[in-house]
């Protein structure tokens, strides 16, 4: 067996999606096509998201697409961060538009001007709303799921009567995503606020959650945004406070997108191709009947009955009673990334048991048909666990704390070349500023990930200055 | 009370969805805002749907939204008839674009590309798949949720072995819309075929379901097209078939939009403003305290325990312990179209009981505090099926079969204007040719809607030739 995914990740992660069914290309530069097994798991996050908006009063609503160009204008760093990505519609219906209409990359500019009209008094605040849509960056460079053209996001806007109440929402909202992140997609993640050459356009403070990738690399999973009052005044959001005087709200914003996808499969897939934890799975289990078992009609109807036993528990199952051989099923189920395979042959009937293989483990065990179901259900909750667990595990073999100066970061990074093993997550110490930052990026590739809540270890020195550090920073190689 | 909706059903409509807080404009010519009521109706629709494909074996994809110029080029038809309200992204990341790209009117053409790359051999075949997106036709004259410029839809595509299959497949999904529109909707529609001039651009066979509004007026409330090997040719959709020939696929396309909000609106709502069919109503109960209830906390907490009780049964309710007088709450929750309101105070309290109104009936009833879970759930389902069976009177009210010429549609038409009724529905003999048809829209502007399965009479001689009839057609202004 070759290691693909450790001799070339990238090649391993387009195979394995490629090989999964998740995706395909388009014929339209840098947009991917969501098959249905792909999409399917978008579904799945979509949901669990939607419960905990609800739970938080948060409500779903839609906007315009389209973006005047004017719109963009009224907030200098927003317009400067998004405008070298933007698409734009210039004719309709066979005339030239007055006013070029922008594809959103985001919909502050949209939802900014709603709010102005729809906020007067503090008896309307906090008015906190969510939006699924398709938004556009017109990117250079592009890899299915993680970085496309036109993707697949959740936005949500809030705005409230002080900073009080808006920090609140933002780091509210980054826990709902770490708490998503990892207990849906076992991914586990790093809570921290983004240096400010890092943060969302517009934004006062940027907050993300940052995962490692098994190839060490970073992906941004999440991002949560305090705005100040910086679009409250570009678009006008007033409102009459509790001591009758009209003053600007203050906004928030917060996001995660279709990447979630790319980001579980390069955290949990191995050489035999995906794993996907069960609560995004779009089947959880595949029934395999074995042996001589088109000789026994007993076998399939015993599964028919497991089948309908399993699915009247809300598990999504299937039987694979196709004519190719048990090894071929195994190994297309596996490149599936379905988390659990039961066997049935006509042995396993005489013993009243099926063989069971998780994915994520090394061989099967026998379980007695009593009680399968209920087995069932705590072998795919304990998976889910485990995923994480593991995830966490190599994570943390590939974080690095000790590390002080930029010659030993680079020395790190060619050590780990040299060895053919992953440069990771490197613990930095930073004074603060914008040169020093950059520095780390041209000399090493690292960039800040984010400064954590809770380091490992606070340090105590600049990386590059040696002068007193501000911050703790996370830097490594992203996505 | 004046009778806006008589009167000027027009402004009534617009008076409507703003009070209820459905929706907003946007500065975007033809494109709205879906705010929270109004886009949750949205979602539950898209619930019922999704559960109904997923029995169905169809399974959610999505396809990137910007289509190249080429790719409508390759269907004559198809370019023909969409052409007109296309938007276009000339330019992008300050780049001129070498290709045109067009936002997506419909997506036969993109998935009819990747169909040709996924399909190979009969064991392919039934392909189902569909899309949940937002979709652009340029329109010059718009109305919120009926007719604007983005909207938001579902799109089915299918491709078969034969035209068998692929004809059985476009009328279960018209039969699917049925009864989804009839039974969560409560919108009672005709069942037909399109007229040749009225078919999907490209289509060999459209059908659609029709309704009429309360003033008479129709709308397309969903359409399924057969599409024979027009698409397959155009873009390469071939199969080895059972006897070893490469073949053309034959496909299917369908879809609903958000326009079905707008349907539902204008079939049920009366001079008090909205009234929602409880399956789709963001809110299905709000509880609201009356009498000196501020001097007894125990009105509240009785509430808070029915509200309680109500959720736990999965009914969408809240309290309105507002400050308003009751006389203002009960109309806000009439103008919101909420379908049941229970008030309770310190009388009710002493009595063991609530009064409850529902929106779509005079009078309030006392009911028992004892079973009231049970007599909600059921007062609520009671009235989703009375709301259809009143949509069905009014409907049969404003059908007109006796119309056998032209001039008696003119006279009909006159009278009723005299008279301050609707014109209706007419059923009408027609002889199949284009002239004739165009002729009645020229001289009465109804256009035909489509050809009934089911017409409650069949009709012997065309309207306008007097020839012997080929069909008989639902004739109706639409929207």
């Amino acid at each position: 067996m070759s290691n693909l995914q450790k001799e070339d990740f990238s090649a391993w992660y387009i195979q394995t999606i490629k090989q999964a069914d998740l995706m395909d290309y388009s014929p339209v530069r840098g947009c991917m096509i969501f098959k249905p097994d792909g999409y399917e798991i978008w579904e799945h996050i979509q949901e669990e998201f939607n419960a905990r908006f609800k739970e938080e009063g948060i409500r779903n609503a839609y906007f315009p697409m389209l973006i005047p160009e004017s719109f963009f204008t009224k907030e200098k760093d927003h317009i400067e961060g998004f405008s070298p990505e933007l698409p734009w519609v210039t004719e309709a219906a066979g005339e030239k538009l007055e006013e070029r209409l922008a594809l959103r990359p985001t919909s502050e500019t949209m939802i900014g001007t709603a709010f102005s009209d729809w906020i007067n008094s503090y008896r309307d605040l906090p008015y906190e709303i969510n939006q699924w849509a398709n938004v556009f960056r017109w990117e250079k460079k592009t890899l299915p799921f993680l970085r496309t053209s036109e993707f697949l996001w959740q936005e949500g806007h809030t705005a409230h009567e002080n900073e009080e109440s808006a920090r609140e929402r933002t780091m509210k909202m980054l826990a709902v995503y770490k708490d998503v992140i990892e207990s849906v997609l076992a991914v586990p993640v790093y809570e921290g606020q983004k240096t400010p050459s890092e943060r969302f356009a517009g934004a006062v403070d940027t907050y993300s959650v940052e995962a490692m990738m098994k190839d060490g690399k970073a992906v941004q999973a999440g991002t949560s945004h305090y705005m100040g009052t910086k679009f409250a005044e570009a678009f006008d959001i007033k409102y009459l406070n509790r001591d009758n005087e009209h003053v600007y709200a203050h906004t928030t914003s917060w996001g995660v997108s279709t990447r979630l996808i790319g980001a579980t499969i390069m955290t949990h897939g191995d050489e035999q191709g995906l794993i996907l934890p069960p609560k995004v799975a779009a089947k959880q289990v595949v029934l395999v009947p074995v042996g001589p078992w088109k000789k026994k009609p007993e076998i399939v109807e015993r599964l028919d009955v497991l089948l309908a036993d399993l699915k009247a528990k809300g598990i999504r199952a299937l039987i694979d009673d196709s004519d190719n051989s048990p090894g071929f099923k195994f190994n297309e189920w596996e490149l599936r990334g379905v988390p659990m395979r039961i066997e049935f042959g006509p042995r396993d009937m005489e013993n009243n048991q099926v063989m069971v293989k998780m994915r994520d483990l090394d061989g099967k065990e026998a379980i007695s048909l009593d009680g399968i179901v209920d087995y069932v259900v705590e072998a795919l909750d304990s998976m889910q666990v485990r995923l994480l667990e593991t995830a966490r595990q190599n994570r943390q073999q590939h974080e690095y704390t000790h590390i002080d100066t930029l010659d030993e970061l680079k020395a790190h990074i060619e050590e780990k070349k040299a060895t053919g093993e992953l440069p990771g997550f490197v613990l930095a110490g930073w004074d603060g500023e914008l040169e020093t930052e950059a520095r780390i990026k041209e000399e090493t590739g690292f960039t800040t990930r984010n400064m954590p809540f809770a380091p490992p270890v606070e340090k105590q020195t600049c990386i590059v200055s040696g002068k007193p550090a501000k911050h703790t920073v996370w830097l490594a190689r992203a996505y």
